[in-house]
């Protein structure tokens, strides 16, 4: 048994720079908890850090760290997807435990990564890529190990979230509210990843894959992002009872999986619509559990910095342990992967809010109705406002969850009436139930 | 590396028989996962039961099947103190790892269990015996094992949130409440352990224990129940805003920690006031996390049996690697354990919700606030209602939070006064910040 515990962190950016301060204000607690000493070796770091432990080793040759002999497990939170990579097998190959927060590099190279992990008899953790300090890599991994899950959603992305949250409970629109959150350091200058969805999607690949036992399948995700979102939809969902939030879903159906993520409105009595600002959380619907929800801090320094480190506590009991033998990368053995395919948008079901815009003329609310019935759609409400200045007037339809390609059908229809004058707005509505 | 791990269910009530489904029900998703062949060998039961796979063997003797050379896991979901324990420590004497749901036990003679267990090499896990189906323990003890924990606040009676629930949402009387969940099967027929919140305290102490490092003193949790909750108060803290839920907190102060069950007025905006029914919740504070909460089922065969399998799934590791050495029953390793004083009543500091009856005449409230400023206690609100018919006046007072000892004072000199005629309800109030 290893009394001591070597780690090297690869990156003193936000995060390590929070992986080197945890280490420093809980050393009593970790050790406490872990009965190791547990320390940090090597950073690597382009530019020499004076504020660094001088017994730290500070180098920027990254794979030189990453193959060192005294190092046990290393820490990769340099982000992107090229430099990362290389050094992440290259530690593998080197049979060194690895910890990563990159959720852009597993949801692309995952597979490639764990399977090289597998091979080389190593773990590579990854509980900070999803969800920020929610443990929901452990909860889907370990803790819901008995269950089979019919679905995952959640909040997965701050930025998204705080924008939609101010726009609801203030009546802001999205570009002054995108403007904010940059000055706050919530989104980036360049906020594509963060409102365009795509982060979010990464997470959900992963989630998708621990919950079902699924290869992952990042470019086979449905992906939306909050960039469209009309701040008078926002309200008409309001006074509908719903708030409209940006979430990825992964569905068991019958004929696959619907993996997708984009803005829905869900009901305001649920959990998750009360999960606000940069807030996130996850809820998963399984057998026999039932429905549970993880809610907390998806970002930051020291949110991040909890989830590597539980990875390096958990990786101090493999080290320990005479055997290779633990949890899996993706939940699964790789052997049970399965090869159930991922449905397309066509085939994939939920319940839409419609927002036409309408000449005030008769016939046309009968003529929207016969469409919706004549393709199989239900409406659960309606409602018509006043007319603008313009004479124009807004209805607003929620359905009942129909198959995509029958609602796109209908929309075609719709936008052919002479009475509909602008396309029909679309956002997609989960019950949650 | 063994390919069958055989169990023992010992007890098929409610959780005994959920467990068993469960294996039927996911045996291919347990599989997929653990990559082993998981099956019940044995079950103990006092009565032959005819609807379970005949290839089990059914027996009364627990004792021996605690022995048998056969089973690897025993599962204990007996219930009650005396026999699980005899039972228990009989299994740990041979060897055998144990799962129990048990927080009684626990509770109650954890220390020496646990103790016994680490001697022989052996774990006792559980998973069930908190909050049902939420995987606290596994939360608290691995996911945030980098944490210092500050506090934890849980929802974590479902009998006793039902009624609650039910008083605040349908302004009902707590023992007509109590009378329905009897008839729905959420409370007992003498429903003292979950309405006086002593199983609240079990499972209370079970959280302390493993999030900061203390052993099991299930006799220093103070505990008060919700048979003394009156409607009148449930509507008057809505009107300023709060819910009332009976929670279990576990505070770090600076002279020691304080556990406590009790009712307690908490914001309408936090997630845990959004809690309802038979849901548990448990909210962590940690540094470096933050605040993150957990959300589920609290009781129940499935909940239940998802958090017993998860143990076993966890065991099988233990059981493959050549080491018992794996994460320690409290979470802590056991020379670790704190000395740390609980705090007595006097010594807690929390906000109070405090409500008179007064005589309608002039000074009263005057005097009032002159004996709370006297003592040190600030005022948050304070809210006077229309006289009642006898001419006797509610008044309603939050106060920020003091030192108990100075509160039971000030309560004291307020009830002395000639116009306060009858005594102060006062309930704790906690802002969850």
């Amino acid at each position: 048994m290893k009394d001591k515990i070597n780690i090297a962190v690869l990156g003193l950016g936000t995060v390590g720079t929070g992986v080197v301060n945890l280490l420093k204000d809980n050393a009593v607690e970790l050790s406490r908890r872990s009965g190791h000493d547990i320390c940090i070796t090597h950073v690597g770091t382009r530019r020499r850090r004076d504020d660094i432990d001088p017994t730290i080793k500070q180098s920027d040759d990254l794979m030189a760290i990453a193959a060192d002999d005294d190092v046990d497990i290393v820490i990769e939170v340099i982000g992107g997807k090229s430099v990362a990579k290389d050094v992440i097998i290259h530690a593998i190959k080197h049979k060194k435990h690895v910890v990563t927060a990159n959720k852009a590099l597993l949801a692309e190279h995952g597979n490639e990564i764990f399977g090289l992990a597998e091979e080389h008899g190593v773990q590579v953790r990854y509980e900070a890529a999803v969800a920020g300090g929610i443990p929901i890599i452990k909860i889907i991994r370990e803790a819901l190990a008995a269950n089979k899950v019919d679905w995952v959603a959640g909040i997965i992305n701050g930025t998204g979230n705080f924008i939609l949250t101010e726009m609801q409970q203030k009546n802001r629109r999205f570009g002054d509210v995108l403007k904010e959150a940059q000055a706050l350091g919530y989104a980036e200058a360049d906020p594509t990843f963060d409102v365009e969805g795509i982060d979010a999607a990464h997470k959900l690949s992963l989630l998708a894959s621990i919950a079902f036992g699924i290869p992952l399948q990042f470019n086979k995700v449905y992906c939306e992002g909050i960039t469209k979102i009309n701040l008078q939809d926002v309200v008409y969902a309001k006074e509908l009872g719903y708030t409209i939030k940006h979430l990825g879903f992964a569905f068991r159906r019958e004929h696959g999986f619907e993996l997708r993520v984009h803005p829905t409105l869900i009901p305001n009595s649920t959990l998750l619509a009360n999960v606000n600002g940069v807030k996130n959380a996850v809820m998963v619907d399984a057998h026999p559990l039932g429905q549970s929800l993880y809610y907390g801090d998806g970002a930051g320094a020291g949110a991040t910095a909890s989830a590597v480190m539980a990875d390096v506590m958990d990786l101090i009991y493999v080290i320990n342990a005479n055997t290779p033998s633990d949890v899996p990368h993706l939940a699964f053995v790789p052997e049970e992967l399965s090869d159930t395919r991922i449905l397309s948008s066509d085939e994939m079901t939920c319940g839409y809010y419609l927002r036409l815009t309408v000449k005030d003329e008769l016939g046309v609310l009968a003529d929207t109705t016969r469409i919706l019935s004549e393709n199989g759609i239900n409406i659960d409400a309606i409602m018509q406002r006043d007319a603008h200045k313009s004479g124009l007037v807004p209805v607003i339809i929620l359905t009942l969850p129909v198959l995509e390609s029958q609602m796109n059908k209908a929309i075609k229809e719709i936008e052919a009436l002479g009475a509909v004058t602008e396309p029909v707005v679309r956002i997609r509505l989960e019950s949650l139930e």
